[in-house]
């Protein structure tokens, strides 16, 4: 059980290196005022760069799910299991910050809110979305065997669709128009050329792997740039998702009370 | 999308029926106080009954999965998603009580704490169990394409077990001592003669259906009557359901609060 | 690896115990000539009889998946890989006659020739079917790991639905007319009012088991009989299995070569 | 249903364009006699350097899953359901030589002797295998649906290990001598450090993709070089299975009659 995480000199530039405190986030120039265009400033998060994810994203957006009614987001690792895990800056709060939850759990809640395209307004564990639909977040490094399993699964009212990072070249997508007798989950390779992506890899239904999407990651951000629009996320959705986990946090240090997010009406 | 339900006559025998108010249930007298052997009494929880959840029960017993971490259990229909569908008693907030919370969420309340042998002593969605783990409850009839995806996980720090009532012949297990180089989750038929029940049943391979859970709660019923035995899951388990249930409400109508739950020294 | 198999006193009774010699089916009269309403006989083949195999059926039925060009069946089972399996009759030459093949490899010709309403007309292990497809089957009961993979797939030209016995409540339909990018295997979990069968039984996502097969069977029969049609299957498809069954024991003789399956115009 | 096949300018260089015709193959100089060391010549055989396929080639070598029993492999495409597929060279017999079977099955084929580190001696659609394993291989392009359906399963006395390419991060094993209650296949990500090649990519639980078999390829030729040993695949072993699918040819021309195999000593 010796899980592999980032070697050392990764860690420094690893995504969520920054993402300790609000504060910090809020210091940076670009958090607060900045033009889009001339002088863009991203975050990253791999997983908006996803095939799968992405295609994900398309049914929420083109109404294919219809009113979305929940949102249900797990982040399973395990490698904190292994008594002999070495302990890293992660482990370390004044590092790391809010632990399991800053370090992966936050890649489930930009995931939720740039699928959703909705903010989580309020936290307490479970999340109200601003369009009215309930979220459930967690986020563990302590589940024995679940490698990397970073899902989500929206229900609308239409369709529902269902990831897990451990199976990343598959969507699950239930269409709720389908025939009554032959409705189901669909296993989606998302490896055709019509699919986010992979019309500029290889042939269908040979998969992608980690690292290119850090591959989609560049592209999209110089293609936003030569094309002066605002790369996807802006240091303005990093900063939101700053103050979802503060919230949280504050939730959890108050008898885990209903928590308000303060208002972000920064695009995502 | 016309999911099927029970049918009206059988509603009233129906496992929840009672669970509508914690009060009616203290009301019971064997809630109170009574003689386990002479007048058994007994609550009806057909997934105690359940092959595969009765072998991830004997997982945890053992210790096969160490000490346990996390339990996260997730109730996902999606009946309700149809908008024709009837308003039965069970969406009638006089009589079905805490909607879906009552009605599936008690399944998972009552597997959580019977497979754990631990009691959930603080809710607020999230849960506390007895031991220490975190508990995480989620129950929706509005999944659309879930039909009764009643799942279970339970993460210790030896290995983690993992159920989905769909598949119902299968259970999921981790073994963290396994060789490094060969560990995953192993997709176990639970239909063989050294599991639980099958050995009554059919040859290896050959799954059960829902109806031999309700065949083996008689007989569990008349065994444990037989043997002098106090018939599980008792009224005072079911007394504690209500309770965590109540905390639940309790919370919600509290800004979700951390509510302790009202001790319960009841053998589960 | 103490895989149950059938009790001894079930065994006389077992729906393949008859199968040892095309000649002695050809002996039984029904198989020459017989008036099917009058003096109704009848072979008994469970899958059937079988929800998910019957939606696979009825989508092959209705065009659903175009024209077949592929039916790829596997039988995998592995409880004689235990050294101390005892010898039953089954692995007696002269009381079960062709062994793996005879035995769970029947079902496998059953089933395809079922669904797909073509006799297969030459085998040599590869078969091919009356309608030019390519059928490949394998049976074994050596395949460790496999409880009862009773495995069948069908490739049409607008469709493809596959089936494995170990998730009997499951049939994998893909539709080939579905948009481009949301296509992909449905997991159609077959307890739905409008699937075959399960109208009768348990509410929407609770699993039917084995047993239910063999309800269906006689009530089947039953209904075949007071509405005075043949009861299927026939014993006259019982005799072209035999035949089938035969042609692959003398292409095996042979040196595999192609050998003609003998004609049987018998409806099936 | 636009499946993506390689850009025509890969085509050249693509692992099969020389596998046309066996006697082409044998005027390699280097299928002949070569000094391996010297003058390295490579076959290109991508899933050679698979981490699932390595980790369950690693599993056969160390007797962990015993004699081996039955080799079933079968490659699934659908590609060529598409009516405006266009013709390429791949369909052309003068071509590309033997079709699907060349075409995709040949891959099956080195994969399966490679694994098992056994020759196939005969085939007629059935293979016997230089052990005594029964080996059934089925390759085609129009099972509608099967992506890249690259599956392989082994069977051996002691376990089991199956793959399907189109979920390339995982294996499934089975290995016998678990305990009778808990045995069941494995789903091994094949992601972790201690897994063939993984430990020079991602961490744990991030998969691989298709290129990344390219690089293992680069780098296993340039490790063997340099350290002066035989580069795997070999010409010689190219040459074997191109006698294999002689024979099958040879075969199907003569009533799919037992074919041996002419010997090859070659060194695989």
């Amino acid at each position: 059980m010796c899980r592999r995480r980032q070697p050392a000199h990764q860690e420094k530039h690893r995504e969520n290196a920054l993402w300790r405190t609000t504060r910090r986030y809020r210091s940076w120039p670009l958090a607060r005022k900045h033009h889009p265009v001339r002088k863009p400033r991203a975050d990253r998060r791999p997983s908006r760069h996803h095939p799968a994810l992405a295609l994900a994203k398309r049914f929420v957006d083109d109404g294919r799910i219809g009113t979305i009614r929940h949102v249900r987001a797990q982040y399973l690792q395990d490698w904190l299991s292994d008594p002999l895990a070495p302990l890293t800056w992660r482990l370390d709060r004044q590092k790391a910050g809010s632990g399991a939850l800053g370090d992966i759990g936050a890649h489930s809640i930009d995931t939720a809110q740039w699928m959703t395209g909705q903010s989580i307004d309020a936290v307490a564990f479970t999340a109200e979305l601003s369009g009215g639909a309930l979220g459930v977040f967690e986020a563990t490094r302590l589940a024995l065997g679940r490698r990397n399993a970073n899902r989500i699964e929206i229900n609308g009212d239409r369709g529902s669709v269902a990831f897990d990072f451990e199976r990343m070249n598959e969507l699950e997508y239930f269409d709720g128009t389908d025939a009554e007798d032959s409705e189901g989950f669909r296993r989606i390779q998302v490896t055709d050329p019509v699919h986010p992506y992979a019309a500029h890899w290889w042939p269908t239904g040979h998969g992608l792997g980690y690292e290119h999407l850090l591959t989609h990651q560049v592209v999209d951000l110089v293609t936003d740039i030569s094309g002066r629009r605002q790369p996807s996320p802006s240091f303005a959705s990093a900063l939101q998702i700053q103050r979802v986990l503060a919230a949280v946090q504050l939730s959890a240090a108050n008898e885990s009370r209903y928590t308000k997010v303060s208002l972000n009406t920064a695009k995502r």
